[in-house]
């Protein structure tokens, strides 16, 4: 049943744990898109239908899904459970709703030893996406040299902001 | 294949992630014991066994067990992932392994709407097997005159403890 | 003098520490009626009328409540003070008045050995009353049947989230 | 029954939670003995044993005891359930259990309006014993002096101990 | 310089870090109000005035101060140094202005042996003056009377509070 | 190419590692006009823009900067980066951006052995300024004399609020 | 200088801030080994020897890195420095020397947007060398293989752990 | 009094709270030997011997002091009440006593605005030395040069620690 919302090809598939969370996905799109990176993203929460998600990850695993993102508040298993059932590299987000997110970070970086997470910051998504990029760039060159380009800008728009700063500050 | 393992008839299904949470098992047999309630004890991890899981659990459910309960340290997942799988109240225990335990409080307690999960203390085993009877008692009123006495014992030997610390004390 | 307040039935006996707290009440309230699940709601602090607790308890078990609900934020002694009066399984709510409510969950989830209760998320009205349903459960199969129903429910909302955010993410 | 255990008259009346946590009345008992305070130490939980809390406090109270010491750990409500059912004051002091006792800590500290408690640091038995004796200095004008000289002692214990440190470093 | 400041006779000096911290001053008013206690209110921090309060202490214990009150945010120190300047018992306050107030809470409740302070709850001014009230009774047997009708008025409006919830929510 | 923003002269080196913590530069600026001291303000994050900050400390030493300020929330490695690269004093200040605060603070003030930073409050960029002074009056008689009158302003400041306070609330 | 400290060819490079993170080396060495990954161990402080830490960066990268790990303790830095001098992921391991390790959970895990870090449990060396392995399959099918046999022994190591659990706990 | 105890000339002045801390004073000493820095270390504890510790400050500042260093567990107030006493630049080291020592931390780097300390890490004795030095270098050519040779001796060391990880971990 689910075949038919995955596409047929993706190199990432993001997954929400609910759709409150729905800003994480708009802070990786525009860096999916700047990478030429084909992402999907889907709400399945890993306690209220753990039989799609059971379903979702080798379904994506087949059309190519190199990495996967969960997103999750709270006690945030979703990354976790992703985890367990696929060893493609997963990445975790912990959302701040309760306890400005301490509660989702722990949840997701305190991984026991055997199946690992890969967690970024709370409300880390632009990070999730561009650690994402990191690793599927391992086998493909031309990400790499897109990657060298994104932090030259990065740097750029840093000194930018610094010309800013001094224009404002330093009379 | 664990359909083996599980007796034939059960109350409660106590599993744990990991074999060194094992001094919560032992704190919880003892009570099941006094209150005549049968429990079995199974490892297994939400992460690195997690087809198993979902074999034991409906399972168990089939063979009796009205409680389940889940204990785990770190990102403790097990016992919402139970939960997912199962609508009989599940609980959970909270190991110490890092962080005294806040991890897995907070991965046990800070389950989202919709699938709850019953949380005790960290290192709570004991409190854990007496919830379990606390819970079977609402379906069971030989169970509750147990649990009256039981609670008169409590009384009894807080008392008792409190001659010897005035013996020691007071004068 | 208290004995007016409470119905001549109820299962599930909802007590708030304040009337400050009264959200938690209005997350509960609908889960209880979908359910059919006859709940009563008192403000009634452990602290400050303390003697009237001790009269609504037994009153309460008398009138056939099968689980009790403490609301309460800071030190959120409540949901232990009423556990302390009853051998019914008790479920405490964490509120987010301070610290997040981080120290109404310490002080509801770190309960010491021989007096349990169940803790949820801070802020975790509706999976109290959810809980409550699945521990009233264990003696009424209509209850199990609903629980199931309600599962599958949750999971088709899931996939209606699902196919909004895939609308609004994936073009 | 409990009329029995007080002495005929107490200025202070000390309960533990648990006889674990008798490191904490050991602490206290040589400040009220230098002061000539009359202390009584119990053991009595605010959940296992409600019931006799309920009788000892009135009975403390009307035998003289002008200041309440709650000592406890985890979920440490011992305090607050005193202060609860007296209007003398109520010292608690967090135990270091769990957490390192930042649960008990909070549990106590942060009582809701209306119920004071006077909170001490984790482990502070000392200190609660000195601030009961300060309390009590309120309507005594001898403690009031032994308190001055006490404080004196203090600063030349302070001094010893420097010159100490200066014997062995500076040089 | 700062005694013209002092009224001739006060009950409890209320010693404010910084007048940002007002809010507490305006808990406690209405309290002292209703008790029939005199209070006075400053503001002088133990860093930006040190000196001052060094003399605002002892001119408040000879003009009849029986307890003092620091209010603080952050490094909160000034109820510790208060208590260092007089054997009179202290009560702090912590203030949320930081990480919840948390930083206040353990600077005020984790004094070192020796020098004593009864901390309240963070932004708990209220009880910080019925603490006073309830220190400052062990002395006076008219407010000792006041409290205890006090209490009956807090269990008063908790089940007025009842009422109107059970309007509420129960039909 | 970033000689040309820095100027020719100047006492303390200000970076932020973001424009979004441009409140803190605020905070800092009329301190050091206050007592004047050449402060320059830049962007540059420890992480997006490495190199530059490489080459900005040298060349901030040699123009005269005697003190360097970081300013970073989040993982804030910036005041540590600034430390590994001079041995003049590096202030730290943590923003509050999430966690309020928490994850700065840690990541600034728990620096290993061998290269220090000196960590100030969350938020603290008004006291980072102060501590920049105090440090550079080590080896400047006329900043230390006008440090003394500052804090005999800050003492007058608090005395003024002290009245104000007395006005509103003493009646 | 460090040309020659680096093998010709390597998979991982591994940095530890500091020899006493060793125990964090010897945990992941027997994954590399296991997976016939060529990982290769420097310890190399980023404040201690920042200069170095440029030079090895990417001189690996050169060699055939593909994934680096970064160890550390307290305001754990280098994961995040590693991360702003390469393009290649860098998982970060944060170690519990102080504060349980939060410090250096929260230094490593909130890195700000742009430069992720991929942050695995406190203690978590065993995890951080499983998540090289799985990037480094992404270009590399026979890994991937690998890692589904790793998967099978982990499971039926948890089974063997469950039937030990058994024999032991259910008579 | 104190007159006596303190050197005729010194640069840094070193107070503990207590004498349990003396951990601490034997991490500094070697560093001020190292640097030729003369640093007098004495036991003044803010809260019991208050009117010494307002001896000792002027006293040493006449003295040549141009640091001071306080080191404190718990509610630390030691640094901020120096603070409070001179405008030279004042080092808080956090002890760890009690909670990890985050109360300490809390307690010396949370201070209001107005009075700046520099808190370094819990237990961090070792860089409070090494800051002191790098403020007195501020006026002291000398310092300065030979602060960088300690810099390129940390350096090296850290290199001789990565050829013996070498030698045990790469075979």
């Amino acid at each position: 049943m689910s075949e038919g919302t995955l596409p047929k090809q993706l190199d990432v598939l993001v997954l929400l744990g609910s759709i409150s969370d729905k800003a994480m996905a708009w802070q990786m799109a525009p860096v999916f898109e700047e990478f030429g990176v084909t992402a999907h993203f889907e709400v399945c929460s890993a306690h209220r239908d753990h039989q799609r998600l059971a379903q979702l990850i080798p379904l994506a695993e087949k059309r190519g899904a190199g990495v996967f993102i969960g997103v999750a508040g709270m006690a945030a298993h979703l990354p976790g459970v992703i985890a367990a059932l696929t060893t493609r590299p997963v990445i975790g987000v912990p959302c701040e709703g309760k306890l400005d997110g301490l509660d989702a970070l722990l949840s997701i970086a305190q991984m026991p030893p055997g199946i690992p997470v890969a967690a970024v910051a709370t409300g880390g998504g632009r990070n999730a996406a561009l650690l994402a990029v990191q690793i599927l760039a391992t086998a493909d060159p031309a990400l790499k040299r897109k990657l060298t380009l994104f932090r030259r800008k990065l740097a750029r728009n840093n000194r930018v902001d610094s010309s800013k700063l001094r224009d404002e500050m330093n009379k």
